[in-house]
């Protein structure tokens, strides 16, 4: 089954009624997210490479069309996708880009029918993996100093979501993930600890820490929760000052009051002689948590961020959207009450003033930035950089954030302007529809 | 690469530690929910096609053992995992019956070794499909007697999502999807209507209009929202009845008050003669938004239902968790606070008087069904379900549902008792850990 099958029937429908009428003029599309989740004070442009993947030589092949037939589609409908592929060019802002509302994730320009098709799998692989960014760098940032490890691949929606997710924190910021598939995918530090299940399988959880400590002398990782968390650490210092690991050790908290626990486990360590050995943190954590455990001093040096994470918790989806701007040069909008679009291609100029939302062919101002770049050119990827390139690209764009969209509660958004030129062009186009006969009641 | 990379790092150490210490023994992991998330009276259990399809034939291959080498894995590791293939032993509860918190979806019998290491990816199997499975059975029941089409695939979190969301949809009773690959894989029916992008690529609307019903005279769906409702039904009606489609045609609203939007669209339409001409909603709807919109018997014939359905929005995650439940014939459980488990292999014994988790091997109560079935042995499937199998499950258990358990608004979930055999080993097993030596402090 080939990608062309990966999209809404409205879309295939759409695409063979434009190409029976005849109808390949260019259209732009423009894929921005509309408004910021509660409790976002801005989001990280991700998930390009994959819609860059996605897009590069998408065609309609000749199985999709015995596909078609299958569903029911009929002759004109199915003749009318016959030998439809994606020749188009493409803009975008790159991946680890700080993004706000309204500013194209992505515009797409091709013979219209080609622009529609791909709307349905743009939207899926860049809304999620845009949330999953900007809650992954809200984790991050909530953490301060201590390395945050991804910890979501059994309870991410999918197998395919728990890649994105690994890959999306690891721009951010993220040390390590625990997804093994995701770290050799992406060249990821892989990194995992013990289960509850390795402590219950010996005769005493003793018996479980030194074993573990014998087959992971450099890299031992202690779950002292099983049974009780006092007795668990006591357990483990026995085994790792027997051991003399203490550098190269640390102890997993995945329950109970963390800070209070940390605390404690700190005291013990330090008095044993364990200074060096670390203090790994687990369990529900989110970036609230590790804002909290933050301010409260908890002596611990990582942590494993999960699930709530790796769904995006408090903000699932985001307000994505595709919008036709252009077709055959003509700037158009549509005005759905709450859901108006702006008209033409677009391009954001980012400077020390904020950003500037304009039209692509107007000059960036002084001291600006044009955050768009060209990626794809007739219908083949033009643009293709490393995981690091978007991991420089977030830490520039995070560290010019006002300290107001940085914060974990209540952040303030940046504001974002719409040039004169942009401004003018909506009033424009605006007057001229409400002028339309056909459409008397606007 | 193989699906045994599928997992947490932690899993791979565990088993080739596991494996080097010759601890072959059989182990019993149970997967659960730990409790309902809010505004869930019920869950429904999904995705257990997918889990077996991931463990039959489950072995670390060689590309595998170099991959580990490559990610850094030391040689006694690597030399741990060779040859770890799934040889296990597998219970759950077919697709499409409800289950509710603490009762096993799937339980896996096997080698330690090889039951650690499926943890991860089963749990992210099950965890999604039966979160969304449950979100999507709230909007069935939400909306009455109108049909639900998934409408989900653009916002789900990526595109293994979008097929696991259209597939749950349709087991707890969608009509349609609107994603062409998962209709085509699930033999599902597709469904598409038109864009606003559509409308603004023609002159007028009305231009728009006579096109889609020109190319789909026996399914033209006219979306009516893209500049003013009012005057774009008005516009659908003059295209309707011009051409005689009227009993084949619907309209969609999309955006705006819908319930108010539906009635004045309802009026305005039989007053042309055209009754049989369908209303069809769709914009950002939920079980609450259809619940509100039954409730003031809005005339909507249909919905289209998408993002909040799609990543379970108001609970995008389960707390889900796979435990060790026995040893080497040995029931263990774990202590750590507020994360306790029972011991022992378990079954569900559903009847007249609620769901009774009891052991696997004790008799079923009289008038009691033992949900949970043997769906794979030696580390091959020995079930295999139809989808419409899953629906006349769902459809049974849904209609044996309290009402109280199937209110949209607080439910209340029906009770779960632990059978007096179950609890009488649980307490068992804790007396005897709390008098183990090193957990003196429980």
């Amino acid at each position: 089954m080939g990608r062309a099958l990966l999209t809404d029937l409205y879309e295939l429908r759409m695409a063979a009624s434009f190409r029976r009428r005849g109808m390949a003029g260019e259209a732009t599309f423009s894929l921005f997210i509309r408004a910021l989740p509660p409790q976002r004070g801005f989001l990280v442009a991700c998930g390009l490479d994959a819609a860059l993947d996605y897009l590069d030589g998408l065609a309609v092949e000749d199985d999709d069309l015995a596909a078609l037939r299958t569903l029911g589609l009929d002759e004109p409908t199915v003749d009318g996708l016959a030998g439809l592929r994606f020749t188009g060019e493409v803009w975008a802002i790159p991946e680890g880009r700080t993004v706000l509302p309204g500013e194209p994730l992505l515009e797409v320009t091709a013979p219209i029918a080609e622009a529609q098709l791909a709307e349905t799998f743009l939207l899926n692989q860049l809304s999620f993996a845009t949330a999953v960014a900007s809650k992954a760098a809200r984790c991050r940032l909530a953490a301060g100093d201590a390395g945050v490890v991804d910890f979501a691949f059994r309870r991410t929606q999918g197998g395919e979501a728990a890649m994105t997710v690994a890959r999306a924190s690891a721009i951010v910021g993220f040390v390590a993930t625990s997804n093994v598939a995701a770290a050799r995918r992406f060249g990821l530090r892989p990194s995992g600890t013990m289960a509850h299940s390795y402590v219950l399988a010996f005769p005493t959880e003793l018996d479980a820490f030194r074993a573990f400590v014998d087959d992971y002398p450099d890299n031992a990782v202690l779950l002292v929760d099983t049974f009780d968390t006092r007795t668990g650490v006591e357990n483990a210092i026995a085994v790792i000052a027997d051991t003399g690991v203490g550098d190269r050790a640390a102890i997993r908290i995945d329950s109970g009051d963390l800070a209070v626990l940390a605390n404690e486990a700190r005291r013990m360590l330090d008095a044993a002689g364990l200074a060096g050995t670390q203090i790994f943190a687990s369990g529900g954590l989110d970036e609230y948590a590790l804002a909290d455990l933050r301010e409260a001093g908890a002596p611990i040096d990582a942590y494993g961020v999960g699930t709530h994470m790796g769904v995006s918790e408090d903000a699932p989806s985001v307000e994505s959207v595709y919008k036709l701007v252009a077709y055959e040069g003509r700037p158009v909008m549509k005005l759905s009450p709450g859901k108006a679009s702006t008209p033409g291609a677009k391009q954001v100029f980012r400077g020390p003033g904020g950003d500037v939302i304009g039209l692509r062919h107007e000059h960036p101002p002084a001291g600006t930035e044009a955050v768009l770049v060209p990626v794809m050119r007739g219908g083949r990827r033009t643009h293709r950089e490393s995981l690091d390139d978007a991991r420089r690209r977030f830490e520039a764009d995070f560290d010019l954030l006002p300290d107001a969209a940085r914060r974990v509660r209540d952040p303030v958004p940046p504001p974002v302007a719409l040039s004169a030129e942009a401004n003018a062009l909506a009033t424009a186009v605006h007057e001229k529809l409400i002028g339309r006969t056909d459409t008397p009641g606007v």
